[in-house]
């Protein structure tokens, strides 16, 4: 029952993904309401299972039945999926050493207090470990923090580098599992630290993540861009009151999914703002654009008397100048509204989008304020017992893949680690860092269904060794053996004596491009036979082409040599296949 | 002082790997004494300096200092260990792939009831999660139990299959962080799973054990086998009674690091069998050996009259006679006293060993059952205060890296998860499964003093791009680019005019193979100047080959296709450099 269980709750996810694939993709009406109707079905089932399991209205004191799952927000990543991980993350590492970053790798739980003032109201978010004796520990929430306590702990080391981490975070939130929300999820950060000269480093992480989406193909993106200063200037000149200013900044983040007239209500009747500063404030929050932009408030006297203002403007020019000579100018797109949740940033912000992945009127974050632009959830009727506290489900129709990367220039938090750390008023000299995150459970969101569409590969294997006749097991074994020696991926079917046809519906589960037959007569002639196979997607399903040809005999002796030299094996070698 | 504090214990952990590689190398008395010395001097230092930093003896209520450390058990890794350790991930997962493999990722964490009762009296070293509302949650302890999760839910799926795993598991375990014994630990694991003729996967795991120890080029090491009926068999012959043959085998287990007669008094004194008895399996459990230990047991009239004992005996036959299609049986040591700790194992059972890692009369296991076999600890003084608890610490100098890899056949523990949560009563066919763990940060413990000694690089970069005169920041950009579109990994100094000594000695410091120099006058006539530069290990410390040559002059255009075609570049290209 369980079993099943699962492979509904499976079915039930592949079925949301492709209501929402057919949604996106503006199918006709009449596929997106069968496979509505088909999801509702499905789920309908699954409640029926679930009450069944749970053995109805009053089961007495049955012993506790194993509840075979993952727990809330995560999931297992199966063959298929992690053939797709894998070369999504293959390619970023390969950016990230191509731009002289140098590898990291933190434990996934630290001492507690590390963790403790860096995320403001989003702390509660953060998962703990039990007190079991010992350290208080919790699960790391992002990349960042971990980063900044090694470059405090090793700071004589390497006063300048480039260091870059792909793995696990942890938070608590309402999962959204189909758009690649989930309580445990991996990110790939990149963090340039140190003293260098202004906004190099920040133009290189730019391009770094222009380069990392352009090759992983993900469609049309927008890295926004905007300027801790910038704000933090319009806002002095609008005559926001200083200890205001965090708070209507995190207002005006929102524009993005709320019209003005609700932002405008947010700074007013909320964060009690003057009216008429509201009004200041929209005039120049509303804006977006290019290098025209920049100009415009250039040529603004009253904003560059404002010596944040001017610092921010002055460094935007310098950075747009070095974006060009990288030639991701076009990629980037100055939007005065964004502001980005975290306290800690200090320089300039930015997100990437992917077009048209969010419905229009909303955002959800892939990154570190995840939490501020999280979706409305539906709050159902209060449930009983001790998982109900856990229980707020969300409406995934509603919710975009969102933003997904994200980041930007914090040139305090080493500093503040190292001074706390030092003891009560000791400063320490700042370590300056600029950075990004990328999501990569919201690329493999977008990914995974162009990749199952066209058809990709999910296995490697390159050679299938089979038996005719008799077994042959010993021979299968040293030919497999000595074409896993000369590099060449092979298998075969573990069985003393199967039949031909069972091997070959093997080698094709795996779409293995060379079948390599083994005859007792051939054999004892030095002979082999090769049939190389070729799959294409046909009606939606990967098909074999069926060739009239029974294979070419090869001696044994020349074989492994002979795949090594097709055109196949090279094609293969180079990923072109 | 934190920075020098964990300096220090950085400088500690160093020290303390290099005591005990010139007591492995069997270096000079005076060289060993020396080094021991400054690791004692290094001590002290720590706790001075830790005493300094908690105030003395009477601080009064001075605010909490932050403690800028990892938590207890774990480690960050650095550049350059993460450069060795992902050399080590790749070959592992090269070979997986080679021999047919499929990725599965699990979540760090699973709901609580999957993990109990899986671990023995090990249970207490799992990591619980706290209750935050929802879920109770734990950290896994090992990839073996998540995978019999995965394949009890998709059991409909793939009835069979080969599945790996790279990640990191978790143990409250007492550390031997020199030694790679972590709280945080990566493994490599490799299963396959479903119904396969009589030993051929139980072959093919043990080859692709051998392969992979090879291919690390680790040095020279053994697998020891056993099989859990042929120890059932001599336990039943010798007349054990069926309730104490557990508890027996796991005093049998211990005779790597215990003289028999030790092991003979735990039998007979702690766990009640007769003397008469215990020299029985004594004259059994002793023998080690290859076929021709295996063909006096089947000589063994007494011994083969027994059920169990003949089964694992013809398995172990068949067995061999695989591994020798396989050309691993040399690599493979019959030892009747490996009896492995889990409960869950139901035929051969295995460990690998690195030749002389382990002082002689100790052994510590890198999987499963490590703690059994935990060196036993040195009780400090009762401590008071809230970490007390938690520290036990470990005498290093006496601790070997012990078993690399271990595994066995477990063809129980997925049905028994099935039948769990199908309630009671409901009987599970079983899926049979066998696998290996392979220890990483044992490897890596082993590995990388190594590397370090060889003066193996530590980066990618390939080039370095430079300006001689007025920066020509513009130009680096550009040309850096150009670089890394084409796929080489390039690198410049982020600073706007940098001089040309500053460029080099940071492009040294990655061992950069090409420095390109453009000069203001050269780039007017479309020329730069390419420098190459070779480094060599000179009295243990990478030193640049300092060459005569003023560099060549390539034309700027042809610039990127003449670094492609240089032989430097085809050697780094296929990992020879």
């Amino acid at each position: 029952m369980a079993t099943t269980e699962s492979s509904l709750s499976q079915e039930i996810s592949e079925q949301t993904a492709l209501v929402t694939k057919l949604k996106a993709d503006n199918s006709e009406t009449s596929l997106v309401e069968e496979a509505r109707k088909k999801l509702a079905e499905l789920k309908k089932n699954l409640n029926l299972l679930k009450n069944a399991a749970s053995g109805g209205k009053d089961t007495g004191k049955k012993k506790e039945r194993l509840l075979l799952k993952t727990a809330k927000g995560t999931r297992d990543y199966g063959p298929g999926e992690m053939f797709c991980r894998e070369h999504v993350e293959r390619i970023i590492k390969d950016c990230f050493t191509t731009y002289g970053g140098s590898q990291l790798d933190t434990p996934v739980f630290e001492r507690r207090d590390i963790l403790t003032d860096k995320y403001g109201e989003d702390a509660k978010l953060i998962f703990d470990l039990m007190d079991q004796g010992g350290e208080q520990l919790s699960l790391r929430y992002d990349h960042t923090v971990p980063l900044a306590r090694y470059l405090a702990m090793t700071l004589s080391n390497s006063p300048q580098s480039k260091l870059w981490q792909v793995g696990k975070v942890y938070r608590r939130d309402n999962p959204v599992m189909s758009k690649g929300r989930m309580r445990e999820f991996s990110q790939a950060d990149f963090d340039i630290s140190g003293s260098w000269d202004t906004m190099i480093p920040d133009a290189e992480i730019l391009s770094l993540l222009c380069t990392i989406l352009t090759r992983l193909d993900i469609g049309e993106f927008t890295v926004k861009l905007n300027h801790r200063k910038i704000l933090d200037g319009i806002f002095e000149v609008c005559g926001v009151p200083a200890e205001k200013i965090r708070s209507i900044s995190s207002a005006v983040d929102k524009l993005d999914k709320l019209p003005w007239s609700e932002v405008k209500k947010e700074m007013c009747e909320e964060k009690g703002l003057d009216s008429s500063t509201a009004d200041k404030i929209g005039e120049y929050v509303k804006r977006k654009g290019g290098e025209d932009l920049l100009t415009i408030l250039l040529s603004d006297t009253v904003l560059i008397a404002n010596e944040n203002a001017k610092q921010g403007l002055s460094e935007m020019s310098e950075l747009i100048m070095l974006l060009k000579a990288y030639k991701v100018a076009d990629k980037v797109s100055f939007d005065m509204s964004l502001a980005r949740g975290l306290d800690y940033y200090t320089g300039i912000i930015y997100e990437a989008i992917v077009a048209d992945s969010a419905p229009p009127g909303f955002k959800v974050d892939a990154t570190a304020d995840a939490l501020e632009a999280a979706p409305k959830t539906k709050k159902k009727p209060a449930k009983k017992g001790k998982e109900a506290e856990d229980e707020e489900d969300i409406d995934e129709s509603t919710v975009g893949v969102g933003s997904i990367a994200a980041g930007g220039r914090y040139d305090n938090l080493v500093s503040s680690l190292i001074s706390a750390a030092a003891g009560e008023g000791k400063k320490s000299t700042g370590v300056p860092c600029v950075g990004v995150s990328i999501g990569l459970d919201r690329i493999f969101a977008i990914l995974y269904p162009k990749w199952i569409e066209k058809g990709m590969r999910q296995k490697e294997t390159f050679a299938f060794v089979m038996a005719a006749g008799d077994g042959i097991l010993e021979e299968r074994v040293k030919l497999v053996t000595e074409l896993r020696e000369a590099g060449v991926k092979a298998d075969f079917l573990a069985k003393t004596k199967p039949k031909l046809p069972t091997q070959f519906t093997a080698g094709e589960k795996d779409e293995v491009p060379f079948a390599i037959i083994l005859g007792g007569e051939e054999l004892k002639e030095g002979l082999v036979t090769v049939k190389e196979q070729k799959w294409e997607m046909k009606e939606g399903k990967k098909t074999k082409i069926e060739s009239s040809d029974k294979g070419v005999k090869i001696k044994r002796d020349e074989l492994v040599q002979w795949l090594k030299s097709s055109q196949t094996y090279s094609d293969w070698q180079t990923g072109k296949w």
